[in-house]
């Protein structure tokens, strides 16, 4: 069968500032765009070519894809965006200062925010700053299918019918497929593709600007469970860091 | 119905260096890069939001629409591309100097060869360092549907197509479309556009990374025969230029 080539996003510009960014579409820092360069790199090293790509509706994945492509001599491949592969919309926490929400509601309640499979934060309002309600982006969706927040439950329901019905189908064709995306829409395929359990996908971290790749065999299921990082090293090291820095 | 914006890339590295490009996959210099961001603030300013972009498969106009796009706050747009869309193929000219191919042949042949409505340049061989024969991009391609050359006529009949069955049901829906593009590719569809005699479309230039505006009534015919640039001045300035260069 076909296979599936992931793309975390690297650095933005509130990553670098330690704001909850969830749908706000802020931009590239200049070490993301590194980050996406590299990714690219990795795809030219492989000799990996997709022939399509797909990206969420937000800034920094869709220029990931445009960097890393660029870099790997595949600009002219066909795109294919979607609200659906968006991060998870991180509700009242949007544009708000990590450190900050840690220390007003404690590190409990803090964890439970980022990593609960099924608590999503408080709704953001739509006359909030950082609503997107009213986004441009957003005018074919029904308002039952706009989210206020989003817990990883959340991002895996909304995520999955655009797996099955626009990706898949590539797959199933035997194609090469690209998804430049987010930490959680990733996550959220990543636990569906290894069948990973609501527990354990708390634990589980991807890398940015690493490209991650399953091949998928005829029910598509990963030929290796995990798939396999590009850069397998800095896959690791990546991950450990983000392990320590969770341990703290 | 709905609005046709036109946008021809800018100076590409071979511009600048006076080389036939055609489908030579070259990228914007510098100077092109700022036509693109310009572009996009001109579509900013006059609050002209496509919904949709469809750009060629050469790099050069790809990198025009995402510049352009960027600076616009529309990266988010659902793209679409085709080779259809690509420059006319120069022949046996690609990769060739300008100046000296001019001297070689002489200034009546170079006319015809770039400003002849159906006399196509002599054919690239498929061995030839140029040719994109073989290029994966192009693979969907029936052997019979790539070009070895293409004079203006045959862009017209083969980016027509594309134009009818990709572009103009948006039109219909009443949607505003960004073309990105080239020179002669957007030449082709302005003749078809305005109902341009063989002969008259040699004397029209498009200036570059000035955004084309059609508003198409429902026979999809434009409003405002030729259209209106967003910026009249400098593209007034810049087929000026265009033309007394030609004149020298």
């Amino acid at each position: 069968m076909g296979t599936l080539v992931l793309l975390r996003h690297g650095e933005s510009t509130w990553n670098a500032k330690g704001l909850f960014t969830g749908w706000v579409d802020v931009d590239l820092s200049a070490t993301g765009e590194e980050e996406a360069r590299k990714g690219g790199g990795l795809l030219r090293e492989a000799d990996l070519r997709p022939s399509i790509v797909h990206t969420s509706v937000l800034k920094r994945a869709i220029r990931t894809a445009e960097i890393a492509l660029d870099e790997a001599e595949l600009s002219w491949l066909p795109v294919r965006r979607s609200w659906r592969l968006n991060e998870r919309h991180y509700g009242a926490l949007q544009g708000k200062d990590k450190a900050q929400t840690r220390e007003e509601y404690g590190e409990e309640q803090f964890m439970i925010w980022r990593r609960s499979y099924d608590t999503p934060p408080p709704t953001l309002a739509d006359d909030a700053a950082y609503s997107q309600v009213g986004d441009r982006r957003y005018a074919d969706l029904p308002p039952e299918l706009m989210p206020r927040t989003e817990c990883l439950a959340d991002v895996v329901s909304r995520m999955l019918p655009y797996y099955y019905d626009a990706i898949v189908p590539d797959i199933v064709a035997g194609r090469t497929v690209l998804v430049a995306a987010h930490g959680n829409s990733l996550r959220a395929l990543v636990k569906h593709l290894d069948g990973i359990d609501d527990e354990t996908i708390a634990g589980l971290n991807i890398p940015t600007g690493i490209p991650l790749v399953y091949e998928l065999d005829d029910r598509l299921t990963p030929r290796t469970r995990g798939g396999r990082y590009l850069d397998p090293d800095a896959a690791k090291e990546a991950i450990e860091a983000v392990r320590t820095q969770g341990a703290k």
